[in-house]
């Protein structure tokens, strides 16, 4: 059977595939696996109990199952849920957006397929143009999206060493160069995997640079501000014209519901509506019915902080130390300083194997994470950081199997070390 | 802001794009409109009665939240759902089909989507195919769907003048000829937007050709067989490993929960989980988990066939009478005799206005239905008939409603014949 290019193209071996062969293959495979892999957000009580009593609520209320299955929203999304969004971040937020500035997708990955092409790849003209990644290590999931293959260029990053085996990227503005073969800025804040958030300062040198050259900038926040908000340092959340800022509700905890939001100019929503409609016809409604009221009142917002976020932060800190008390002192490693997301992003520096066998040898002893060198979308020459790298869930098991994961982990790199 | 070649055609004002438009307009206006244009289907009571207990149940029992809400299924879909379709599938069909022969996908349109692209437009060696329609009219979804233009072709369909102003497309198989170009045979069954139920000799002749060529036949059973078996003639469930076979939960009531099955050979149920994982990283849970038990205990097939397709049958013969009475016999008319789907598909030969201006002198009068033209994805010669039709839904408003829309539509008819 024949496959067309685009066909070709997306069911070759891919990171993201492979990662979800993976977890799947693992949960398959019957035994006891650490998954500290996948991307699963925690089950956090306070947040489904919430959650749960709102979808009580909507099967006791008369045509409430109507809304919520028995009719197609329009492409753009629930209209409701727009217009009480649209309320909250003008109220809360202070940006100034409307109903027309927003738009539902099912998930934030449709969504970015849905921008990246829009904005990337060929042209009538005969040109082409790229996703340009401030820098990488960037997000998994984007790296397979382009409908060409050479879709994303990505500059390295400045290195910062930090005390107690921390260390942090920042966006080398040097060698970050936006030309004409820039079709749109996009970076993840806080960013998946490294749990990086880039500062208010380079955020406003990226929007600069954007607006200049007039490309949108791109701010992927499914981890990030106003919700689910899981932030640990100070960042001031961003939008305007010019930016497409992409939500979700899937680590706010409903992953199973397939929502993600774009916040972008009217022509941009009008744009994905029309490609939501030939591609999906019409988005699910469950996520947008169920957080409705949290939205409407706000409390998507207060929730986000005051029990999202902490319950995050706490896990990231447990998780550092419960390294740090595996590894000791006698050996070399980094964790990049975790300011948010659910990973934490082990730089393991001088190491003799590839991060791709160390994935291997901890999927042998029933811990499965992900090797770093499928986060380097856009670098094309060689660079021995992008296999001396792990990403390592520490929310979607108990603290238990957390430290249990941790502990191999450690055990594993100091072997590998000591082989050296 | 310019947008990629994608982008361009994917946002050009299209049929699927402003019938969505339309139908958000016209709602939007605060006039009353009778909406006999989307395919939004009937809310059945005794249908909703059972997913309504269902989801009820779901919010008692301990976990099922997680299940429904909180957790990413595979990209292939959950997993429990699939076991149990293909078991469904295998007792009452016959079918030979194992859970690796199953997928699923955010609505059946998402399913076409990465379908029609896998097998048919640019290939790696320079040529191109297409997907062939073995007759237009055809489903107004498809069109838009393909990643280069010129991406469909279709053959005219035979056309069967029948008593009572009715008439029936068959199949021309002397002009539908299978070549090098095609990448796959496609149609629905029940026809989207005629009511056509393609016969058993008719499938047996495509799949003959299919086998032959080596290219799969899509049957597109959104509205067909097991279910929600809105087909009121005799039509025998068909599949094999050359045929794929498109089904959707949206028609037997659960739109909002944007639920497509796929069922194919097992590299085309893994091509398309690859595709998306990348395009959608997982598909929603809802449809599946609500409608799991009746999969289960085969109760989705019975209720299908005892409910969902006689509701409907009556419905179709209430619009057919409603409209012949208000047509009189003076008038020249012929509605496609209606073998399934929820829509009349009305052809009115010789009129003297194309279908767009009735379409919109409906529009005026408070009655919006679909312009014909619209649904012939794939025929590149001019062909009066293809302005001489409408799609009327029959389904989504009260009966009074649908007589006053069908007497205002027979009204506007008569008068457009007169002023010749």
């Amino acid at each position: 059977m024949d496959f067309s290019s685009f066909g070709k193209k997306f069911t070759a071996d891919t990171g993201i595939q492979s990662l979800m062969d993976d977890i799947g293959n693992a949960v398959d495979s019957g035994h006891d696996m650490i998954m500290m892999g996948g991307g699963n957000p925690a089950n956090i009580p306070a947040i489904e109990a919430i959650l749960h009593r709102r979808l009580q609520q909507l099967t006791v209320m008369p045509n409430t199952l109507r809304q919520l299955i028995g009719q197609y929203d329009p492409p753009q999304g629930n209209k409701d849920f727009i217009e009480d969004l649209a309320m909250l971040l003008r109220k809360c937020m202070g940006w100034p957006v409307k109903r027309h500035n927003i738009a539902l997708t099912n998930g934030s990955q449709a969504g970015f397929f849905m921008l990246f092409n829009l904005f990337a790849g060929n042209f009538d003209d005969g040109t082409q143009r790229y996703i340009q990644l401030p820098m990488a290590p960037e997000y998994i999931g984007y790296a397979d999206t382009g409908l060409r293959q050479d879709f994303f260029t990505a500059a390295r990053p400045q290195i910062d060493e930090l005390d107690d085996h921390l260390f942090k990227y920042r966006i080398a503005f040097d060698d970050f160069k936006v030309n004409k073969q820039t079709g749109a800025i996009c970076v993840s804040r806080p960013t998946n995997p490294t749990g990086n958030v880039i500062t208010d300062v380079e955020i406003e040198q990226l929007d600069a640079l954007a607006q200049q050259h007039r490309v949108p900038l791109i701010i992927d926040g499914a981890y990030g501000v106003p919700f689910p908000g899981i932030i640990f340092t100070e960042a001031t959340p961003f939008w305007n014209d010019n930016t497409i800022v992409c939500l979700s509700l899937s680590k706010f905890g409903l992953p199973g519901a397939r929502t993600g939001i774009i916040i972008a100019s009217e022509a941009i929503i009008r744009a994905v509506s029309s490609i939501n409609a030939i591609i999906n016809l019409a988005s699910g409604s469950m996520g947008a019915m169920l957080v409705g009221e949290l939205v409407q009142n706000g409390d998507i917002i207060n929730l986000s902080q005051t029990i999202v976020r902490p319950y995050y932060e706490d896990l990231a800190q447990f998780a550092v130390q419960t390294f740090r008390s595996a590894m000791g002192e006698n050996y070399p490693y980094s964790i990049h300083r975790p300011e948010g997301t659910m990973f934490l992003w082990f730089w393991f520096n001088n190491i003799p194997i590839t991060s791709q066998v160390l994935y291997e040898r901890l999927k042998q002893r029933g811990v499965v994470v992900v090797s770093g060198h499928h986060f380097f979308p856009g670098i094309t020459t060689s660079w021995l950081h992008q296999h001396q790298c792990i990403r390592v869930n520490y929310a979607a098991q108990s603290r238990d199997r957390v430290k249990r994961g941790l502990d191999i982990i450690a055990d594993e790199v100091k072997q590998a070390y000591i082989a050296g």
